[in-house]
């Protein structure tokens, strides 16, 4: 894969099953990109690093998902001057209210583009929205994608229609 | 002014004075932005009208400041390719939680890049780090305010040392 | 089927076991209908056409249920002078809470009908409810099918007595 | 006024404030329509009966307005086979997510169709939408009503584009 | 069984897995109760009559449970004088809070005695307390089940320290 | 005042203009009644002493008021075999809801009589309804007070029928 | 075992699935500890004895876990100098929200140091965190088991680059 | 004042209203503290610094206060074993159940003692507790403290018993 443009970051290997979407999404679309584990309570040194390295390294949107207390994507945008995408990962207690609230209550000064909870297909499609701003070929692409969506959504439609419910 | 980078676009008058943060914001880092007041649900066509000519109008980030049911970023994502920011704005039932729901909680496909509740100078920053994935003068731009946020809290936390409280 | 009175119309397949609840009391009451799969977000033209032709369509009534940021009512609202009636549907993380807040809380100008969540077969029941305010016999029908409940509530009554718990 | 057609009820003199908004709004329509206080709680023979004779007297439409454990709009349509509007009053200490809850979340078989947390304008609109389904004069006068609400928010627009914000 | 002093009510049958907890407790403490289902908006008349002839038939109690839009405590409770304990049924979407707060928010003049969602077994002990304000014997029975509930607790704490986890 | 009947307990002096309310009511109805500030967490030695000795001290039932991590009520029911009523407090951050919670939700065995967010002057009145199981001219005064609430409520109808707003 | 350091109280058996989770932690660093099953409401008295008797025992810290209205660790708080850590136990209807408002939201003066919904580990290593500030063997074997966590964080995340997700 | 051995920190100047009650309680109770403006996200590498020198400079617990998404306790936490309070700043949308969230429901690994909303000086008081462990003249001083509060609390309870209310 040539230079990752998108870094795809999880606090844990158990938010694996639910990020994974993410890269679905970005290598349909022909995006390179990185997975990696940090933890921003349990790696803090490593996730500061790569946050700080990641202009340096090419990357150009930061996407996090993380659970309950979820402080991973704010202490990445706190370090680092590229847009980062926040996955509220759902949790057990509080369905991941905990996680959204954690996320989007950023202060004034450092955002955090949130999206919904479990989100993280989205979250790539917002990546690529915003790559987009300088690769115009994105664009088409994002518009043959929703093309897709809406057809799928008429056949559907058809379907139903079809069966005289 | 010229050409506008960024809209910003609100529900109803009464929302100016969150949105209007965003305005400042943008014309601190010199991106030229333009503000509308456009209601997903009174007035839908030109609703409508305005996020579809948005790409060919040379729009390059959408910002939706909505209360209650807010529809307004949600329905302006459905037909743009641009990225759009939702600003969730407060409200005297709820506190706004209705709003952030509304606006953060979108179907896989059409992602909203959901700032905090009122958050409106964070939407701009955010439109600011997206547009600097092309233009690399708004990042300088944006490592320097930040660096003047940190000053001011460094002032602060001199002064309380200062005093010692 | 003769001309369809009652539109229900839902954001996805997935909502079609909920949805049908609707589908089976508007049969039982002889009230024709259509069932239509329109997402506001993934084939938006396609919802506004289907909203804004309904009336000359001879449809009296929309019912629409959605989930997350739910706006398939309200846009439906903002385009059509029919009564639309909300049906929110349950979320795994949020419970549906996230539904509900999305299509009850419209602004001042467009009402949205709103019903419990996952309550279709009551939102079909309020739109015969609405079409016997011309249909006098609909009302005769209501007054029966509530009859029906009570007795149906009075034999599980009877049952509990006869047991002597 | 003539006979009334719409029958607004709310459970204590205190809702008046919110709940005169659906008087308003009915008169601007020119729909006939009476105003009461019953309380489901306080008055409940009262109340009961009101609903009973509703359909005798020949109203179409029932509005209630009740906070807290709001139990008025459901108490009403439990009597009534006539459409019953429910408006969730806001309240102290919850906000009125208590109202809503109370409001919305009817068992099969009985529906209250529910706006907003102090939605009493949006509730008048809604039962001319109803009315409406045999009056078509009322759908006439709610397009031209909705036309008005387009080009308030149009001038407002307007007038943010004058001030060049 | 002799005249029963309390009446333990319910919405619907499938209530009855939760409320026969009630009936299990009044058995063991050898208090008459009866058991109804008795729906406050399918059989309102029923309702109604039940809790109006609840005195003159000897009652002395009454214990409701329902869910969701839980109007059934609040509207016995409107027509009797006699003290009324109300168990919020836990719901699928919302874990029961819609059912709490329908029960517990009543309006200034009628109270409901709330307990915990799906505290049916407390309800009856509730009951007891009240029914032993008169019967001393009861308050005897009471001391002796909570000191069998000590005794239980005393028991898994000696086994938790034999087995020195 | 004769021998109190009603113990009324509140965590803090600040909760006093919330619970004379219940005072008043009970006042109203020639109930003796004595009222105790005494905090479950700062003077748990006194608390326990109060409710352990409130038997024998000839008190029927408790009132407790507490607000934020409620205690009060659940602990006085613990060492009391009369009924407890709480009274969950309002609180400036969470509304109150934090008060209900500590309040309602307890265990199987200990039952706390939960009445609504300040709902003081309810709590009075089901104190009198449980004192009434064994005084029935308790009862007659309870008739007579809704009596009076009913007419409060029918004569704020007729003053609006009369203005014919 | 030698002199416990930590007492570890649960209200029920039916928490030790949640709280043995703690005793692990405890025993991986060496700190000796003692497990009680102790109910705030169903054996105040032996609660209230355990709390008051702690520091006599030598014991430095308690941790409590409870669910619903968990009074447990407030009232030990309420009778102890020694710190107490709550664990707010996961509750079927509500998720937890209810244990954890009625742990965290002590008043001035008697405060609970609240863990996450659940989180009996980290009690355990709050617990240690306390003892170390005068054992500094501890915070050495805190240090190491943070290195620990850390390095399991960078092999999930170097597993996830050698398969090059 | 010496060596400081409690280091109170906060997110903005905002916060010192809140904050400075911690500062009180360690000032009455005459243990050495410093107090500073120190943020996350606007100042993440003199937080970082700050929170990993603090064991060298000799401070034995940190409080921190924070708002909204509230990373700050858990920012610290994340580099010094030193034990962590965390204070939930009430915030204007979300009453500070957002700040709650962010800061108790932290992961496996890295605990952080959570306080009530606002509440500071419970904060200093577990500090106290905590340095109590190695210090008991702060464990008699607590004592002394409690029994200041109970007096207050017998006196208001005086007070009310005296004017008979």
């Amino acid at each position: 894969m040539s230079q990752p443009l998108v870094g795809i970051v999880m606090g844990s290997a158990s938010d694996l099953p639910i990020m994974q979407a993410a890269a679905e999404v970005l290598r349909e679309f022909g995006v390179p990109y990185e997975m990696r584990i940090l933890s921003a309570h349990r790696t803090p040194e490593a996730t500061l690093r790569y946050a700080r390295e990641a202009v340096g390294r090419g990357l150009e949107v930061l996407i996090a998902g993380a659970g309950g207390a979820a402080h991973l994507p704010g202490v990445l945008a706190s370090v680092t001057p590229l847009p980062v995408i926040g996955v509220p990962i759902g949790t057990k207690s509080l369905g991941g209210v905990d996680s959204l609230y954690s996320i989007v209550q950023m202060p004034r000064g450092i955002p955090v583009a949130t999206v919904a909870i479990d989100g993280a297909a989205n979250a790539a499609l917002l990546a690529i929205q915003i790559l987009a701003v300088r690769d115009r070929e994105l664009r088409e692409k994002l518009m043959a994608y929703r093309e897709r969506l809406a057809q799928e959504v008429e056949a559907k439609d058809q379907e139903l229609k079809d069966i005289k419910y």
